[in-house]
């Protein structure tokens, strides 16, 4: 893999000199056609060696291009903020928007590196993790992101010379820590895991770039010369690749599915509910004051018809909770600075930290209910939703989170009947609109789309529960109860909280 | 202060059934119109002695309206980020969009009464930060935000007797703790701290709203009565209250003004320029290593007339860090999450933590230039914009940040010298615009409105530097001198950082 990496390429000062200006005026022109294009971003990783030129690189591509608009992500250690939420969410928050390059310097790939070697990451968790990396990484590309992961390598030996010659001078004397050269003991160790992980994440969508880094002028060149051709090549692409990335939808050919299976007349008397409704909202606000509660979040999704009462049940569980340990976030049309990243990252910003409960009124599913059927996205863009979401709710549950997802069924003819009640009603006229209409419309087309969506996305760990919703009161109660049920087990699988002493493992 | 709420205010439960209803459909109309008129944002303190119903009041109002479009924001010690940055940071972050309600529960008044109380703030401390306060209120009013505050009072017995009602219920008991019963003991002494912080801030502005809390049905229907109003009110006042916020710009009766009197003919020789840029680089490269830089930020602002040679600037300024250690922020029209909130927030958005370095290309003095000359927004909005950014610039100078700012001048020949080389060399092509030329057509407006900026905004801690910019050379140097001067100076009074053993003062 580093083979084509040791053999001492070089490049003369006088073919560098002669290189350099061509190569910074054409690398400012894709890069101003990508800001005006405005059409995806450019991700850049800068990995490697210690020593082996990825700051140098870095600084050198500022000065090549025009600085306002490339970021630089460095990532050290993980602030509170970002430790109480799941892990790759400090890497989505700093993903550059359509038309930037963002430079990662440390990216997704150097703690799970850095934990292996250290011994605090088993081989197992290391492949999970980077099973989860080509999978985010797939749905970058899908997304229209231009990836290039570079790795900046040196034999051993090399990388010896490059520290003592960074040591040597006074300019870069600081960067050379005794850390620096304590890593140079473990070289072999970073190499065999480096050399695992960069195989195992080599990609046909991102591949991995390795550049010998000794050689400066070498190392420079090959790096401009290749982002720029990536860029040039995928401005002048006019259309996104279509990447066929999951099969067919089933056909349903006896008439039979979950969302018909449903018994929509399940009712509850008004004495039911009274009781059911305190007993179950009493039960969820203890369970949000559990010790152990705070090892979790809830993260809770309600989609349904039109009609359905989505907003009646989010009430009866915000009712149960304290305004201060929750947040509703209502989904609607995505604002511009959202339109300019991948899918879900609009839904990356809003997840809560550990201990807190948001509600999502619809959600990510709009990408494989309202966006398929009313056709505002790509058919392969919503066929490869569905993993995307897949993965994206394994990592919040991975992180504690107690996923939740409700949706909510009414009948055709009990539709017709609140949107006429809501036409009717003063206060609820605000409810109803023109699109209701159209979407009603295309019942059957939904009805398609929701049963698709229970059979590809519900999980293990994020399973979909369907609510008869005809009657309110039924669907209020079922909503709280497997709310409650699903704490609770999550709960009893947390050890509690050990007294204050014993945190962090230490001995007082 | 507190009379008219220690009178024993009561509801009985018939009327607070009767008028509860149509006070709910009341709001939620209101909240609503709102919603859809977008032209402001409603911003709710929720304040007051412990058990005055501060927590029952937010979730009556979450009840009462719909949830989706409200926030609640609590504010406990700050997270590692916010300790990172000024003061105001966490609040701005927090604040709702227009269209939204965002009550926060604990506010920018609790941990100055909190620190007042506990002895670490002297009264002159508390004064100065409840000044910063009615600016930053005064600021968001002016903005159009509707601004409520709430301060929930019980007498000392009354708290007495609401702690052991809450204890006794069942349901309410978790709430009630130890430390509640602490404060009891400083009953008198907040009331001390918080009857001056209230009687200074109650300004015309943002009044205080001071209301009874022992009794429940009259708390919640006082708060959501007032609550009504207020929103109803500014919905139908058409047009938003000019107020008057600073006196009229001051007339140029000898044609002498600070961009006038600049040396435009000041230059460096090739030599000169290599010589000196190599030092100031190689200076500021070791002043943002310096280890008492941790405990500083640097906020750099460039303005200038169009092609007066911010862009070379900045890559000099920048060519000296690490990109790890800085970030460029390109000034363009806001995006629309932006214009939904007050005119500075898309700025505090970039503030950089300490250590860090942002440089922003061109700035919140917009506001000031082309808003003003091109009339994009209100006199009266221009005119308070002078105060409103000397608070924020003071309170980043408070929290460590180095506030430098430079204006490139050049000559009226000069620019026209400059359009004509880009219109003719392919690479420069995308620097110059239609816009540029009509810029231009305004000199004599913006040469005004650069002079009454100066004025008005170069304070002791974040003075203008005026760069005599005809010659390049010599203003980039100029540049690159000034921020090592000003950086130089601020670690001169910064106290080197102590062994790592006296951190947080402890023994080891």
């Amino acid at each position: 893999m580093f083979e084509s990496a040791e053999l001492g390429h070089k490049i003369d000062k006088e073919t560098y000199k002669q290189t350099v200006p061509l190569l910074r005026a054409d690398l400012l022109d894709v890069q101003y056609e990508l800001k005006e294009q405005r059409k995806f971003p450019v991700i850049i990783l800068v990995s490697g060696q210690d020593g082996a030129g990825k700051g140098e690189t870095i600084n050198i591509l500022y000065e090549w291009m025009d600085p306002r608009y490339i970021s630089t992500l460095a990532f050290s250690a993980p602030t509170d903020e970002e430790r109480q939420r799941p892990f790759m969410w400090r890497y989505w928050r700093a993903l550059p928007p359509k038309g930037r390059i963002g430079i990662f310097a440390g990216s997704w790939y150097s703690s799970p590196i850095h934990d292996r070697i250290e011994g605090g990451m088993t081989q197992a968790q290391m492949d999970q993790r980077i099973d989860q990396i080509n999978r985010f990484e797939q749905m970058l590309v899908n997304e229209g992101a231009l990836v290039l992961k570079f790795w900046f390598h040196l034999t051993k030996e090399g990388q010896k010379r490059r520290l003592k010659a960074l040591e040597k001078d006074p300019r870069t004397a600081w960067r050379v820590t005794k850390w620096n050269w304590e890593r140079l003991k473990t070289y072999d160790q970073l190499q065999e895991v480096a050399g695992h992980v960069l195989r195992m994440t080599n990609t046909p969508w991102a591949p991995w770039i390795i550049v010998e880094g000794e050689d400066d002028r070498y190392r420079s060149l090959t790096t401009g010369k290749i982002i720029l051709e990536a860029i040039r090549k995928r401005l002048s692409d006019q259309d996104k690749q279509a990447t066929p990335v999951a099969p067919p939808i089933q056909p349903n050919i006896d008439g039979r599915d979950v969302i018909s299976e449903l018994d929509l007349t399940k009712k509850l008397t008004k004495k039911e509910y009274e009781e059911q409704l305190a007993k179950w909202q009493g039960r969820l606000a203890e369970l949000i004051r559990d010790p152990r509660f705070k090892q979790h979040s809830v993260i809770c999704v309600f989609e349904g018809a039109d009609a359905a009462g989505k907003g009646g049940a989010i009430r009866r569980v915000a009712a149960a909770m304290d305004a201060r340990d929750y947040q509703i976030v209502p989904i609607a049309a995505p604002t511009e600075e959202e339109r300019a990243q991948p899918y879900l990252w609009r839904f990356w910003r809003h997840i809560p930290r550990v201990g807190r409960v948001t509600i999502f009124d619809r959600s990510w599913y709009g990408r494989v209910l309202v966006e398929r059927v009313e056709g505002f996205c790509a058919e392969a863009d919503w066929l490869r939703a569905y993993s995307e979401i897949n993965d994206f709710e394994h990592e919040l549950a991975e992180a504690g989170a107690i996923v939740v997802k409700f949706w909510l069924q009414i009948s055709k003819d009990e539709q017709l009947k609140r949107f006429k009640e809501r036409e009717n009603t003063e206060y609820k006229r605000f409810k109803i609109t023109e699109e209701d209409w159209r979407n009603r419309e295309k019942w059957d087309a939904y009805h398609q789309a929701v049963c698709d969506m229970v059979d590809r996305t519900s999980t293990g760990t994020a399973p979909w529960t369907l609510i008869e919703a005809n009657d309110k009161a039924y669907a209020r109660v079922k909503v709280l109860r497997t709310l409650c049920e699903r704490i609770e087990a999550a709960l009893e699988e947390t050890p509690r909280p050990k007294e204050k002493k014993a945190k962090k493992g230490k001995k007082d």
